[in-house]
């Protein structure tokens, strides 16, 4: 074996094989290749490529693919990080249209922070834990605690930081839908626990799917698995869909009655675009309403981020989390384990705050926030449908409308001889189809393999996020070729 | 057990028992209290508290304690995060105090990260990895790869992620100094893998002593533990020492023997007071000169991080760590798990361009950027002496002069009516030492028993960061009292 052989501490034989095990597609082969190919044509050497600029539709990176930031947001952000500036409130109101309520935003923040280079509290600073439970309050209509609010270096972490708490032992396990976002599974293979897998239901829009749950928590249960949470992503990653009042309670009632923590991932709750978003936080306190005492043992931990919605402040890392029903003795641990990597960042707990509590009307930075605001959201919903026709439109496509989140998961259906061509190229069918593509046209997406689908089935998964439609067409058009090849 | 009785999924009987075995005193029971009596005292509910300020010198938190951030990095940082008002550059130049080079560096690190609210690659941007590696290629006189520079967020994720690559068996070990800082035994605990101590040598400036090293890992050895790597903290925490040229080499050449991997934390580079600051990849080179082909087998870890020195920037989560001599599989590896985090903070990364790429002589930041650097340096200096000198001067305590980083670590000798006091209450002796010291005088210290010391012996670790010596005062008189209370 190469690890005794060799003159080194660490070969691919020895070094932890939780980490090798685990699989993180949407940031893997397609998207390295993907970024060689924009450091080809950016050194100008990309002459022979058959595009002339990548669209990284692989990954839900809002600005990087033109999402302008909220003025307001970066206004304060620049205000923390300079709090020099705040001695020229004259030149920054009259010569660099800032108004008075990112000025006392910024104020206000740093008599909280002191400074954002200094370390918060693990949890994150208090008076922003303050406002996100104020945000909570206002969104649900039942109010939350900041003692048990969490600010996270994105909900990555949060989601993380839970995970570890709960994977006691390999026997450990932990519902996840498929197709996921695969933070799920790597990091349970990380901790060396056990994913427990439940589809969810692609004809009924991709939403939750009891009869799947319940069975796969019995065949764990069958060989040996302590199931113990389930996770749910709400609106979808990377189904785009979102999921019903009835559909969150549901989850609820089976985790109340199996004693499950449930872990819902509601970074996307503001890209929603048929319905309304229905937090898992509400279902719990309208069943606890309905019922009472009948609920009270639910353990819910909700997750938020800057990274996704109209923010797209994803470079800042900044997410919370709200634990509800939790033992504070369990909460302890949590404490600790957190506070091992410090603090999340500073500068994204204030935009943390930001987005929890953003201009209203009437406020002087109201009606620019409302435009930009507005402005992307219509934005996504229009290419979000667009695409969804065009994918329609496609031999072999089929795709579920547009629901939620910033992704649509179409499925597909390759000819024979393409399937055979993946094989004798040693890739699978739909990773092949994703290289094909990136290959033809500098799209990059992620083959569905990467979030797990059902056996037989192939799909991707695109972002709506790059503007134009005319990477819409570079698609349309690969897919056409592609086809005529390998029919 | 509560853990099948109860209604709860989770419980302190079934979480992961190996976060409940990690240790964090740094964060513990009296960072806590100490927040609890600063909570109060902004209340206005302290008139009883005999101190009517906390000084929180349990953390290496500068910023929290008033060192002043350096402007040319906030200026920067400021322009980045509002792009807008590098339209106004006239503003900024004329009313503003911003110059030229602030807002050349913002134009430039926009053109590398396009957003700081987008995503980056997950090893951080390119142009400011190939920054860190002319900056180590400056300090250490030779070169550097930015292909093997990882950006992070802070050192502590950077540790993380090697201790997490590392660990692959319970039987895995690394060798971890004592005193130490606990993020290592705690990784290491949550990782489940085996912590192999090796004792400083308190009388020679808390250095490296060899004989402790071997026979440590001899002794692991022989009870199966198969150690891949030796950590070291240099300068150090929490002793405060500054390793000689000598001792780096005599670190390597034992770990080019023994085939460890070198995890060299160094994020107390610029916090030096006696001697220079020495790499491990300086060491590396040059041993690797001296004898060609004999250390090319040496896999090296660097840490470094925008949190301590003169920049005292932790609330940003800025980092970076260079790998040398690694297996590109290995490497792999580490990329697919850093990813899975996505990427560290982007301002982040902003700011440790602007650390390993300061203003220099003849840059229109230059004068202001050496005064606020030197004033920083200067006042730690002053402030680390006029401490050391209280500490020999008080009865039972003996510390070792400061060499390096922002602690001392003196050792205590306390009167065995205290030790028996503390037995009574439930605390080990410098614990209640330590907590006593809190509730009399509001500063807050840790205990020695948080990092590790020979058994037998107490210390306490504090910063020299809080500002004035008016906190001095109330140690040296808190601890007369304590010791003529328990004489």
């Amino acid at each position: 074996m190469s690890s005794t052989s060799s003159l080194k501490s660490l070969s691919i034989d020895n070094v932890n094989p939780r980490i090798k095990e685990a699989k993180y597609a949407v940031r893997g082969l397609l998207a390295i290749k993907s970024e060689e190919y924009r450091a080809q044509l950016k050194r100008g050497e990309g002459k022979n490529l058959p595009f002339d600029t990548v669209i990284s539709a692989n990954i839900g990176n809002p600005q990087q693919l033109d999402q302008k930031p909220i003025t307001f947001f970066r206004q304060v952000a620049s205000l923390v990080e300079n709090p020099q500036l705040l001695e020229h409130e004259d030149v920054l109101t009259n010569s660099l249209g800032y108004k008075s309520d990112a000025i006392n935003r910024a104020r206000w923040l740093l008599s909280e922070v002191h400074s954002v280079g200094a370390y918060s509290q693990s949890m994150g600073a208090p008076g922003i834990r303050q406002s996100v439970a104020n945000f909570i309050e206002r969104r649900d209509g039942f109010p939350a605690d900041p003692s048990l609010i969490y600010l996270s270096a994105g909900a990555s972490a949060g989601v993380n930081a839970i995970l570890s708490l709960i994977c006691a032992t390999p026997k450990t396990g932990v519902l996840v839908p498929i197709p996921q976002y695969p933070l799920y599974t790597a990091t349970l293979a990380v901790l060396g626990s056990t994913c427990v897998p439940y589809y969810l239901d692609e004809e009924k829009a991709w939403g939750t799917n009891m009869e799947s749950i319940k069975t796969s928590y019995l065949n764990a249960k069958q060989v040996g698995i302590d199931t113990r949470a389930i996770a749910i992503i709400n609106p979808g990653n990377p189904t785009g869909s979102s999921l019903k009042p009835e559909e969150v309670k549901e989850v609820i009632k089976f985790a109340a009655e199996e004693k499950l923590v449930v872990i819902a991932d509601e970074v996307y709750q503001t890209n929603v675009f048929i319905g309304e978003f229905y937090s898992f936080k509400k279902g719990l306190r309208e069943l606890q309403k309905e019922e009472p005492g009948k609920y009270d043992n639910v353990e819910l931990v909700s997750m938020h981020s800057v990274s996704k919605g109209m923010v797209g402040e994803c470079g800042h890392r900044g997410g919370y989390y709200e634990l509800v029903g939790f033992d504070p003795k369990v909460i302890d641990e949590l404490y600790k384990f957190v506070s091992i990597q410090l603090c999340p960042p500073v500068i994204g707990q204030c935009i943390v705050e930001c987005m929890v509590n953003p201009p209203v009307e009437g406020d002087p930075s109201y009606e620019l926030y409302k435009k930009e605001y507005d402005g992307v959201y219509n934005g996504l919903r229009e290419r979000a449908n667009a695409l969804y026709k065009a994918f329609e439109e496609m031999e072999g496509v089929h795709c579920q409308p547009p629901s939620g989140s910033m992704y649509l998961f179409p499925t597909i259906t390759l000819p024979q001889k393409a399937i055979e061509a993946a094989k004798e190229a040693g890739y699978a069918p739909d990773e092949f189809y994703c290289l094909k593509l990136l290959d033809a046209t500098g799209v990059c997406v992620v083959p569905g393999s990467g979030f797990g689908q059902k056996e037989g089935t192939l799909h991707f998964r695109t972002t709506f996020l790059a503007p134009g439609t005319e990477w819409t067409g570079r698609i349309v058009k690969f897919h056409k070729e592609f086809m005529d090849q390998y029919r």
